[in-house]
């Protein structure tokens, strides 16, 4: 699992401005990134702007562009902020659990006030820096969620062999189908019906790659 | 859903234009949606407009804006326009089978060059009134998919209870999700995978509701 950890840098090239962590530099990126979260919640991605960032924020606009160049940089970076944590899935104790628990999470981002994660979600169809950055993100999240497969395996409850990306996918898809495509309204229990229809196939070896019988 | 322009009117109140099918009307509608596709497979949302939407389908400013009204208005014809034929989902006798061939037809559309079917779906986060239209879609075509549960239910291949519209949102969700979300390649087997999930869930028991345990 690749996380994007602390400061892993940037802006390679140039020296490192005085970096002690909690410094200025760590303190005007919170704002700015705080900022940009405000700005997209109420206005979403037609009202943001480097200027009404730089002026909600309270800093310089020219700090702004030096840092952040653009509207698609100041997304990149709050996405890659958002992976920069040390969120671990759930453990429930159980497949069914863990993957309705993590569903709830999700159902729980994708209808929150203000909508910053649809917004985001939106906003990678306009920049393809924030594009890029979401994918990360994805892949981070998705990444650390494959020790929930792999504990089920351990368990003796999935086969070994199991694909744990596409079980964890086939688990979560619906929501972000339901919530941000078709647009229907949260349900209390979407993240437990398709956390068990995913266990259930998973269970059935629907995530065992059938090419894996050639030595039968 | 409120709209942002001077004249209060569509069309309801005066009296319609001489509607034969196949007509000017008719004609200069294949025209302007035709135009619309191009620029949005060109271009996407940011390089569509009245005008040169206008300018490419060869017809009067006025009368894109009098029918259509703005970009909106272009969106959600070009998505009611889809819904309008007799597509029919696939009926290859077995529900893996089925779902599968549906599942190439999307993963087809979501990959298509120029990519309208996506520019579509991103447009939906712009145009309140293009959302509104691409849910319309939606709900079409799963509607026509439910036959495609129905006959699995006739063959006995399901339980009567099997809720048709959770099935089949399992089964496609993530192809949306790879390709539109997380913009995954368009992998071979991602069809015929998604397909074999949900059907092994199926056969499972997963879209039964759980509350016709009542009786029991």
């Amino acid at each position: 699992m690749t996380s994007t950890d602390p400061e892993p840098e940037p802006e390679g090239t140039r020296p490192p401005p005085t970096r002690r962590p909690g410094g200025r530099t760590a303190r005007i990126r919170t704002q700015v990134l705080d900022a940009v979260r405000a700005e997209l919640g109420e206005h979403g991605f037609d009202g943001l702007t480097t200027d009404t960032v730089a002026a909600r924020a309270g800093v310089h606009r020219t700090t702004v562009y030096r840092r952040w160049r653009d509207v698609g940089g100041l997304l990149a970076d709050v996405l890659d902020a958002a992976g920069d944590d040390d969120w671990q899935p759930p453990d429930t104790g159980s497949l069914e659990g863990d993957l309705t628990a993590l569903n709830e999470e999700i159902q729980t981002a994708l209808t929150a006030q203000p909508p910053i994660v649809v917004a985001l979600i939106a906003a990678s169809f306009r920049s393809e820096q924030a594009a890029q950055a979401q994918q990360r993100l994805w892949e981070d999240r998705y990444a650390r969620c494959e020790t929930i497969v792999d504990r089920a395996v351990r368990r003796g409850a999935l086969p070994p062999q199991t694909d744990a990306r596409r079980l964890l996918i086939a688990a979560t898809a619906p929501l972000y189908h339901q919530l941000v495509l078709l647009r229907t309204p949260p349900d209390p229990q979407l993240p437990g019906q398709a956390a068990r229809t995913a266990a259930l196939a998973a269970a059935a070896g629907a995530f065992v790659e059938p090419r894996s019988t050639d030595g039968a």
